[in-house]
């Protein structure tokens, strides 16, 4: 079958073996996977952000200098149930996402970034059956692959702790931004004051619910608050940008009391002033991921079209463009999230 | 009147006019007025002190070049009522404590770091009438004295919203990490694990009410906690020590999901790596000061012996004896509060 292999620090497409399920695992067709900003990321720097993993006691046996396939936001059809047909909690014909985690005898196994599982970047793929999700309600195969980095969006959004009546500054409108736009607005949120350099994607969060944008290069992220909210209102962040210099300059901006939740992942060693902080009665809260339950939940949104996921979708790539894909996705005023798609073209077609 | 002044930079003590009450305010014999870590800042680092606070929106009309009385942790008795007998919310012969504020008709002035009102290390002051609460119990004046600094313990450990079953670790035992425990105590929160290079200190710790304590020259402040609290259990902690290198320290060192309220003041430019606390999913929540209702809730709290704030108090001093005291201060060996009594000696007397 194809696959897009990361071969230290480049994308090849070729041809690799078809992957076997193991007892407990399901064969899976791959229908769709979105490309993520830490798939970029990991291509050129998975050495330092395994050191950094390492750092804060997750140590993964994943050799970066060997070949792996990336892909965990997917979406696919079970072929193959590895003669476990009674009791499985899926059946061959479902369409399925899942968290991207295999459960092996010797551990855990990140899928997409794992030497022994393949990612989504493929035509096929073996998950864990226990960890499958059937797709309700006849969801897009496209859309419903958007679940991972949703649920990203809706972890951070329920640690934030909104209370009724606050709105909501995103900073930065990438893919995670866009994320929580279409969160907050499912969750009635107003205003959502979105920040990014980039018209293309301030025209995307409008569409992803935004009540406004700001053009930090115009005016700042908190004027452009003020001018939504009202000046005095205290908004709760979001910060999506994950730059050095990025918390120091919002604890300077806000008003005292905000409430940040930091989703961008700044990977550099980064410099505040603790006394701002401090002054303002600030709170920082970090966050990464979801639970199970919020995975589950986010999928049921997406179905139900409480949370619309669409317009973060702006292209279809097949394996063959997945190298290409991942250089064009470096730049911010072409597309947002990019989905593989097996078969189909190897230029990207817009959505 | 004697009173303690601070002038560029040093402390003299001299005579000075005695205050006279304007209407709205009291005429207060000073009782006891505990010396705060931030008077010894306030005397060597005013200036950056008011930079840092006009960056963050707090501008104050304070001329550190001109002479001003510190002195904000205090108790007193109202000898004069400027005239104004009806109404009053004190009394003459009342003992009073009050936040540290004085209301003008030109704007707040902050009690001992102003140049108009006289701060507490000084025989006499006036106050705001409306401000005063007055003591109850009996409470010894210099144990009411510690309200103030007892409230922002109050204050940190209401902001970080412990929940049945936790435990906290006090990163410092200074006069603010000793309170924080003797809150915590007051809480039932248990284990209460501190952690200090001084042993006075630590024997501080364990009299306010540490379950244990640990020298983080023998082993790590997570070691101490982890034999105290059992390998796995997520402490609240708490940041008391205020220096650069330890939010970042912090973050490294404890388990996913910890929050970490830092009380402690850090006036420099700080490093940390936001991937780390982005992994581990931590909560940073920086207080300061706290607000009138538990101002007066701490009083309450000392005077029906619910908070017990007195290993904290280490001297007795006379406003003779301030600026040696000042000096003593600066060894954490020797006193952790040490209160300033009018007519008491010009050393300072172990408590």
């Amino acid at each position: 079958m194809r696959a897009a292999i990361a071969r230290r620090g480049q994308l090849v497409v070729e041809d690799v073996p078809e992957p076997t399920p193991a007892a407990g695992e399901v064969l899976v067709a791959v229908q769709a996977c979105g490309i993520c900003g830490s798939d970029l990321h990991t291509l050129r720097h998975a050495h330092s952000m395994l050191a950094l993993a390492s750092m804060t006691g997750n140590d993964n046996p994943f050799d970066p200098d060997a070949d792996f396939v990336m892909g965990h936001e997917y979406c696919g059809e079970v072929i193959d149930l590895a003669g476990r047909a009674d009791g499985s909690p899926v059946k061959v014909g479902d369409t399925i996402v899942s968290l991207p985690m295999a459960f092996t005898p010797t551990g855990v196994e990140l899928i997409g970034f794992s030497n022994r599982y393949y990612g989504a970047f493929a035509e096929q793929m073996t998950l864990t059956a226990g960890m499958c999700l059937p797709v309700p309600n006849g969801l897009d195969p496209r859309v419903a692959a958007m679940t991972e980095p949703m649920a990203v969006a809706v972890h951070a959004v329920n640690k934030s702790a909104m209370q009724p009546g606050e709105g909501a500054l995103v900073m930065g409108a990438g893919p995670i931004g866009l994320a929580l736009i279409a969160v907050l607005k499912s969750r009635g949120v107003a205003p959502i004051v979105a920040s990014d350099f980039s018209p293309r994607r301030r025209d995307l969060a409008l569409a992803m619910g935004a009540t406004s944008v700001v053009d930090p290069a115009v005016e700042s992220a908190i004027e452009g608050w003020n001018r939504a909210a009202g000046t005095g209102a205290v908004p709760v962040v979001y910060e999506a940008i994950g730059v050095p210099g990025i918390i120091d300059e919002l604890c300077r901006a806000v008003p005292p009391g905000t409430r940040i939740t930091v989703v961008g992942v700044c990977m550099e060693p980064d410099s505040f002033l603790p006394l701002v902080a401090v002054a303002k009665e600030l709170m920082l809260q970090f966050v990464i991921y979801y639970d199970p339950a919020e995975f589950g939940a986010t999928l049921r949104q997406l179905a139900e079209g409480e949370i619309d996921a669409s317009p973060l979708l702006t292209g279809v790539v097949g394996i063959e463009g997945v190298p290409d894909a991942f250089t064009i996705l470096g730049h911010p005023e072409t597309h947002a999230k990019v989905v593989v798609v097996p078969g189909a073209g190897s230029a990207i077609t817009p959505l």
